[in-house]
């Protein structure tokens, strides 16, 4: 047993530390099954086991990474053997919702379903959902600032963070379990924990906003001629749908043959024949007028050419197989090795860009695979890439996405977050003095360079 | 002329620099007559004016304090003779809106009210709606992390902002001009200056989002017979109208009379009689029906006994009138001096609170006027307080509003920030780790102390 081991042992417990091939035998991460390096992965209960444990590290030196549940696809968790993890798996208790002021108080190690349930079962809605949402953990939400199906609606996970308590790199444990909507006594310092990857502290416990748990959810699919009718049918949805659109999901040609075409199980609720379609949803406070709003809507996006087809989901099981349909991402895997993307830009510089990616891909690979759909409301677009079997491809592929995205002030990351696997693509989207304010958190809060090192920018 | 004032004639033109009676015949504030003590007024017309004005006090230690409308509540932009004001007065360019995008770009020193209206002309919406529209600039919205009446709906200024461009203390632009709801490539350095009182850098421009105009804008007036009931009747509304509740407004009987009573221009809608009252909005897709469900989710409210009276404002007249009675809050100023507060707390605590508040007055002072009002919705009350003629009692009053927030973790500052007037308060609602944790970001933005100093915290 290494020293280190057995100081951590003397902190949280023999039962805390894994080593050997309790480490091994964990997956990296989703869709990546290799093996974990590390040389131990500790697992406190407490905010202040985690507190001492970083003071154990700081003075050592030791580099250590927060792991939640693994479901990051930027490798920002990715660790080598002389890593030390440590994993909020063990705590995970929901400590209390509070119905009249809609706060739920949470451990960081919550996975994101169970605060969803937790919330419903209190009439109350905890608005974030992403696919992951059966192995994610709040904490993992914070530090990526998770977005999902419903940022139009209700924004991404730094809009419903109230508070959180974090450790710093050296111990000090940052209380600031805030749980009112508005405080601007001083610095609203928990935005340095929200999005940043564990790299300014770790997250234990947070209160999060909750919402009214929504009476109606109705749910269209859309089909158009064109994309540029796109950004007309969300306007025109968000405007007649007043507050309650929820979701606007825009696949391609390409992504809905192959997630309503055996082996999919989905079949095509529309034809198969237009080059766009739009999933949309409304979240609302009356069952029977809301789908006669959304039916209204839509009769009127027809009406005025912007659709072309629509169909609205007549009731749960439909509803259910439509978000089915746009939730089966895996089938991308059909072809492997497959590159995914999440890059956000304006709306309007959309159609060209993707005209470009498409262009790029065909110079470069000639023959490719490219699925195209995405969160467009939120200017969030996800590619899924195949150039081949060689896994070699990658950086390229990597340049025929982010390239068009230098001119037009695009992120090479909307959603996903950094990691490593972003890392040298930074640039695209970030300038040198934003780097640099960046650097300047980094020193200041973490000067030794102990939590998850090396991602996001070079040290 | 000093040296200062000649160097500054350099960068910016001899008409950009003010001073002597130029300085001293402005107001330091809204409600404060008193003229203005500083060195003198830079009025840079671009970022990189104010870099090179930055850059110079930064190489000679000068301190250098933004102003914005001066409509602050908390003496956040208070100077001494030897300040420079650098006020944004003459960056009041809007740059661009983006109908698609549904994006502004702007300069720090346009008026809340002109993005408004140019919005509006776009057919959308710039949610943020503050009493000082016509004065008060989104330069000091940044900085000050304004709120209003339309929080419950569409949050605060920080979930507006989409990117900013600031200057460091020592000249460094750092342009983050990002036009996306969406974009986690790296740490959001753009928080750093939004709600920090202008401490951490000043922001010269931004990129705000804009939302579709709504169709319909409904506004009900509601009595009840206990503070109880409100926060059901919230739970009620907000859950019946979906995603359309936009305004959640709550005055207390004292400031009902105060505002519907000569000289108050207004007249009561609903008898004086009932305790409490609140005003609600609702903004959505369709005139008519968003009228019928206002009033089928208040009627329901008088059934299930939550409200005991409701009226809906039948035209745009009526609704006006319904605000100017809200928004009548200089009626305050019969009583001299009178004392205005802003807090948070939640919203189960409320009742008991402002009882508190109440009797601690009565102890402390026995006679004395008491005036309670707030955003609800989002935890925030704001009193109003006169306890006799002697300005000396300031202190004490402020003793009696803010130490029952402490045991109930309140916050002195819902939206109105710190400043210097909440300074010494500041320890009510942040614990030492949280203000040693602001005081780390001051100090590795501004090592020199020369922005806004003195503000929020003690250097």
């Amino acid at each position: 047993m290494s020293q280190l081991v057995a100081d951590l042992v003397d902190i949280a417990g023999s039962d805390a530390v894994l080593t050997g091939e309790d480490v091994s035998s964990r997956a990296v991460g989703i869709w990546r099954p290799q093996g974990i390096q590390a040389h131990a992965i500790v697992r406190p209960r407490t905010t202040e086991e985690v507190s001492a444990i970083l003071k154990l590290c700081h003075d050592r030196s030791q580099t250590v990474i927060a792991h939640g549940g693994r479901t990051g696809l930027v490798e920002g968790a990715d660790t080598v053997q002389s890593d030390l993890i440590l994993s909020l798996e063990r705590m995970n208790q929901i400590e209390s919702v509070d119905d009249v002021n809609r706060t739920m108080t949470l451990q960081a190690g919550v996975l994101l379903q169970a605060a969803q349930e937790e919330a419903e079962r209190h009439g109350l809605l905890y608005p974030l959902d992403i696919g992951a949402r059966g192995s994610c953990t709040i904490g993992g939400n914070i530090a990526t600032n998770a977005g999902g199906n419903r940022v139009i609606r209700y924004g991404m996970t730094r809009d419903m963070v109230l508070g959180t308590e974090a450790v710093l790199a050296d111990g000090t444990i940052v209380s600031s379990m805030n749980e009112m909507i508005k405080n601007n006594a001083g610095y609203d310092i928990k935005q340095l924990f929200i999005g940043t990857e564990g790299c300014l502290g770790i997250v234990t416990r947070a209160v999060v906003r909750l919402r009214e748990l929504p009476r109606s959810q109705e749910t269209a699919l859309v089909a158009a001629d064109s994309f540029e009718k796109m950004p007309l049918i969300l306007k025109h949805m968000d405007a007649y749908l007043g507050g309650t659109l929820s979701a606007f999901e825009v696949m391609w040609n390409d992504f809905y043959r192959l997630v309503t075409t055996p082996p999919a199980k989905q079949r095509p609720p529309l034809e198969q024949s237009y080059p766009i379609y739009v999933l949309i949803e409304a979240m609302g406070g009356d069952q029977e007028n809301d789908k006669v709003r959304l039916e209204d809507a839509l009769a009127e996006a027809l009406d005025k050419g912007l659709a072309k087809d629509a169909t609205v989901a007549q009731n749960g099981d439909q509803r259910r197989q439509f978000w089915a349909m746009r939730d089966d991402v895996e089938q991308i895997f059909q072809y492997d090795p497959m590159f995914i993307y999440d890059v956000s830009l304006q709306v309007p510089y959309m159609e060209r860009y993707v005209g470009e990616v498409r262009d790029n891909l065909k110079r470069r690979f000639g023959h490719h695979q490219l699925f195209t759909f995405g969160h467009m409301g939120d200017g969030n677009l996800h590619f899924a890439i195949s150039a081949g079997k060689d896994e070699s491809a990658h950086h390229d592929v990597n340049l025929c996405v982010y390239e068009p995205l230098r001119p037009i002030g695009g992120s090479v990351s909307a959603e996903h977050g950094v990691g490593l696997e972003k890392k040298p693509y930074l640039d695209v989207s970030r300038n040198d003095t934003e780097v640099k304010l960046m650097r300047t958190l980094k020193s200041a809060l973490d000067p030794k360079g102990i939590l998850n090192p090396g991602k996001v920018f070079a040290a």
